[in-house]
């Protein structure tokens, strides 16, 4: 038997149906009530933690085909939803409907020089489209930090997590429609054909922002289509620089769980730099911490010499992601070569650097210009809930608009409000 | 005799080694002292002041080449270059100088749940392409914002004021040499090439923002063959609503002022609206003070009858970027049908409402989300020295990254310096 969503989802609808259909619901939702979109969220959360039968059944079809298809098991293990991740979802939303309303917000209000009293206002954007080949929990972020900033969303997930992506657009729906906002709101395309994707990412006029997250292969296809705005959530090439003054034990600590503590996060590490003169302190006992962690070690020639279990790296394994329990390890002459290093194989996401050094501290964070930059800590801090705010639709490598940790605030715009008291010009 | 900047001018080179080289600068410009910038800002101001005799001169073969190729009156006199827009130029440059330097503002400053020390802090954006179609006086506005906000600049201009940009360039070349700062921090693409423009337009990687400021047929052009992010910044179709509690006297002045004290502005008001209810005592009023101005009104029928001087507006005169002494004119039922028509046929710009209405201002200021949204003022009041904000490089129409005035601020963008104590994630 189909499903709700199989039946009269929006992937039965032109695409260009879905986009003027969610215009024309955006200005309505413009002007919802913080406490009616919260209504909204917390309603879903409710339905998710009372079982979601048709999310979990949904599941288990698409697990099924997949398995069929023949999807590699980390593949699988991604797409499956546990009681945990059910149970994420929902704290998930419940914690939008706790953040800050952004909507109406008063930035910056001041008196002009001719008297005018001026406001900046935060406001939605309006419509934006996310294609993205994540895990399902994305589809639920994305609903609700678009919805919460008063934005209508159109959403294009992995063709994989088809059944259960439509399963929570038509729970969310419910959601919608229960507190009287338009089901229009939120729209999954369940289309994979590209023509169509193509046609929605020309739809200039009618979607404000597209963000595509994920893969090169997807981003190069949003960027060769797109004639709409788009921020890129590219992939987080993340790299650590152990500058020669680094605590080497928690050095150590730092990398090594950088890489195992969620080794497919775009902010876990890809590759180690170590600087010469403690190289052959320090690359045998990072080498053995990571071999006994789990993690295969892809090393220049320099590693290969001090720590024999590393394999050697390929042309590409430096600036690659590998979304795996492999990191790319080489040993660098000093910080600048660390800092041409990753202007030449970075992807502006995020980067460490691991030293007593000041000097050196004040060098690499004025020179690498990622979205985030730390000192002494791991590349995993760079994320919404870590740096402290709330959840994210992701990490921007674009540097307009939003570059980095990009939460509620990053999906509205700001305009000016002036009120006069007839002043002519 | 061919000047300087025709000899060795950047449109000698393959428009890939200009990006290459821009890059290249950029890494630099981004750690340059305020001192430095604001050097090389007056010392152009100064160069300027000083007579400019190779700009004056450029400017005259640019002037009598235009009249040559039968250049409209209106577009010789936005072409020449008098004292007073040397004088402006200078006093910009001066502006500029004495704005704060964006780059390393501290946005926010706190410490993460997990102890992190987190600021958000502006660094430039890197390479910045502008294309444009306006006045001389841009080229040097543009190099001033860009530069100061640590960004590299690649300018492609009007074809009509080719030498006289030129010799701008040129200028500001020597000011920067002076300093010891790279030459390629600002070049000048003297091709009209729309093979190499567009070839300049795929450089992603290279080109960090494109700002295309004209026309539809620029917008166009741009938007179908940049793979670049792209900030536009598009016509004002700048709309007045007279609503039936105005005070007709002032209505009138802030109407026909809005016109006339600028006619080609971006911010010059092009259809004014007025309630039916107090069309009969207004719009003969506003017709005939029109008339005295210059301006020549397009009306609607309703006006037509009221009005008999107006002439008859055509299909496409509504939602017209008239940049002239021409507005249209409409008579609508309510605030809700002027609310509907801004939605349908303006640009994003600029509206203004003149009421006495509490309720009216609130309606119109909610439901009509432009970048400018002005009560009881004219619409001449969205640019930057007006709104308080100094210089601007123009007008977003575009709802990302800057929407409206685009200052200083606007060319720079926001990455995370996070120093930690060892934490591991």
């Amino acid at each position: 038997m189909k499903t709700l969503a199989e039946e009269i989802g929006p992937s039965n609808r032109p695409v260009e149906e879905v986009a003027r259909r969610a215009r024309t619901t955006s200005a309505a939702l413009a002007m919802l009530s913080t406490e009616c979109k919260n209504a909204v969220l917390l309603d879903l959360a409710r339905q998710i933690d009372a079982g979601a039968e048709t999310v979990r059944a949904a599941n288990e079809r698409d697990l099924a085909a997949a398995r069929e298809a023949g999807l590699a098991d980390a593949k699988l293990r991604r797409l499956a939803l546990t009681d945990a991740g059910l149970k994420q979802m929902s704290d998930g939303l419940r914690q939008v409907a706790a953040l800050p309303d952004p909507v109406g917000q008063v930035t910056r209000e001041y008196v002009s020089p001719a008297g005018l009293a001026v406001r900046r206002v935060r406001c939605p954007l309006g419509v934006i489209l996310m294609i993205y080949e994540a895990r399902p929990n994305v589809t639920v972020d994305a609903i609700a930090l678009c919805f919460k900033a008063g934005n209508a969303c159109i959403l294009k997930g992995g063709r994989e997590a088809r059944r259960t992506n439509e399963a929570l657009a038509a729970l969310a729906g419910d959601a919608l429609a229960a507190a009287g906002v338009s089901r229009d709101a939120v729209a999954l395309l369940s289309t994979s054909d590209r023509e169509e994707i193509r046609r929605m990412l020309g739809l200039r006029g009618w979607i404000d922002l597209a963000i595509p997250r994920g893969g090169r292969e997807l981003i190069e296809f949003v960027h060769e289509h797109a004639r709409i705005p788009t921020v890129q959530h590219f992939q987080g090439v993340c790299h650590i620089f152990v500058d020669e003054s680094a605590d080497l034990a928690r050095a150590l600590d730092v990398c090594a769980t950088a890489k195992t503590s969620a080794p497919a996060a775009c902010n876990a590490v890809e590759t180690i730099l170590v600087h010469e003169r403690i190289a052959a302190a320090f690359v045998p006992r990072l080498a053995e911490r990571l071999a006994r962690d789990g993690v295969e070690v892809r090393g220049d020639a320099a590693v290969c010499r001090l720590a024999p279990s590393a394999r050697p790296a390929a042309a590409g394994d430096f600036g690659r992601e590998f979304l795996d329990l492999v990191v790319a390890l080489a040993v660098v002459r000093d910080v600048d070569a660390a800092i041409e290093h990753i202007a030449r194989f970075g992807s502006n996401h995020t980067e460490a650097i691991l030293t007593e050094s000041s000097d050196h501290q004040r060098r690499f964070v004025e020179r690498v210009t990622s979205s985030c930059v730390l000192v002494n800590a791991s590349t995993r801090f760079n994320d919404g809930y870590q740096l402290g705010l709330g959840a994210e639709i992701g990490i921007s490598t674009s540097k307009i608009h939003a570059y980095g940790v990009m939460g509620l605030e990053e999906l509205t715009t700001q305009r000016y409000v002036v009120r006069g008291d007839w002043q002519t010009r």
